[in-house]
């Protein structure tokens, strides 16, 4: 279990499209930018979030979403968005996500997720067993550290 | 079917998150103002698009689309989309856009879009009888008045 | 000042383009709904919000945002968006949402963002005194009233 | 000048954002990859759109924006974009394009764009002098290579 990755960073380069006339990103955007960092740290963890959906009826439908926003992000900037599972659950999951200029290596913004796990009528279930050894080892292992070390800046969101 | 309506005018107020760092509205939006058009189009003439694919599993996929750009639109304007049925056949359906900036009375821009009737796995289907009334009456009553008195400049596009 | 209006509500129709492959709409969507109801509560307090940034250079810039999905919006169903001035302070507004389906009456979601106010450059700025007065009124009427009557359901968010 | 390139190909992942409750991706987004192609194009070429703008205060205004779709695009799905320079006038540029899915090799859809180069206030210009050996050369070496050899399948858009 211990090469499940702690942390999955992801890059994406800004869009004209994701501007508004303030010259900076418009602050929706963080978010499609975060279901990208989920979609990928699944992907590293080991399975395809589409899949979740196709073959096992799961969604992980979005029940809390909230972002703080440090340093506007411009127009055909590179951006690093790192991602973590936060915390996890029999039926919900939690994700945490800090968004970096890649070139001046700031940090832009960082946010965090909440999800209940639905079936496809959008009724809560249980995460299918043959995804809760991704999540809960995760969550598990994280916390297991922070209690023998102290928690980092980057840890202490 | 006399009542029928010709074409449909609808609203729109233009949004912040519309605008892009050139201070105008993005481009691609005015593709989401005409489905817009398109959807109260249908409700004007006596039907709810959405239950189109609901009950009937019928959905109208685009296959074309078109936009011509001649004013730029900006944050707050209030815009009259303007849609009528430009053609309609057995499997497919044409719709023509005009957009307006409600005060100054100028027209902004013009589309076009082309779209084909599919069942929900998205196989082309013939439109179910009960919406050809609307769509078939409309066009041919738009060719008919064509072929009596000349073209003004709004009908001529 | 007691005309002042407390909170505005705004209508708007759910987009096909802002749902997603889960048939709901797509998360994000709610802060772009949300600016939709900063905006008209501008517009009900007495001033236009474009104009605070073409004539009086300043920028409500979004510090933080965050939204709690109850329900879920579906393709075409008309919304009541519900905006109050929360906060207000010399360099930072706070604003509150509630989002209802306006024919269930149902509450589909609530939402807060933090704002600075900044100049065209991004530095953060006093809000300008003419705009004072209508956000320091209604803020402080709002806690008046909060202190000689029970909060309701409404207003305890 | 004969190592500027023809064409350039970009790879974009399908974002869920981007699809709708048909299950594929919205139309109005592929008017988004489009101009990604255009800025990976630019840098291609040898500039950064965005210098463009910000020291030569030249803007590629979109007069014009067409697409022709022949299969969906999914979430998650790997496009290739390819862009090139269709024609280039002193005032205007044209670009086409094909979006491909990159593991099934099948043709999406395929585009254009026309621009004209415009000032800071939206009035038409002359593509700036330093610019124009990237894009006349690049119309000037397609049209000659047409000249002599019949376009293929590939050209002939």
């Amino acid at each position: 279990m211990s090469s499940l990755p702690d942390h999955c960073d992801t890059e994406i380069r800004v869009r004209y499209a994701e501007t508004d006339q303030m010259g900076v990103v418009y602050h929706s955007n963080y978010f499609v930018w975060f279901e990208i960092g989920r979609v990928e740290l699944c992907r590293q963890l080991g399975f395809e979030y589409k899949k979740m959906e196709t073959e096992d009826h799961s969604f992980i439908v979005v029940a809390n979403a909230s972002c703080r926003y440090k340093r506007p992000a411009r127009f055909d900037d590179v951006l690093r968005i790192r991602t973590r599972v936060a915390d996890s659950q029999r039926r919900t999951l939690r994700f945490a996500y800090e968004v970096f200029n890649r070139n001046s290596g700031e940090l832009l913004a960082t946010g965090e997720t909440l999800h209940v796990i639905c079936d496809w009528l959008g009724r809560p279930k249980s995460l299918p067993e043959k995804y809760q050894k991704y999540f809960l080892a995760t969550a598990r292992r994280r916390s297991d550290r922070a209690s023998v070390r102290p928690a980092t800046s980057m840890e202490a969101r």
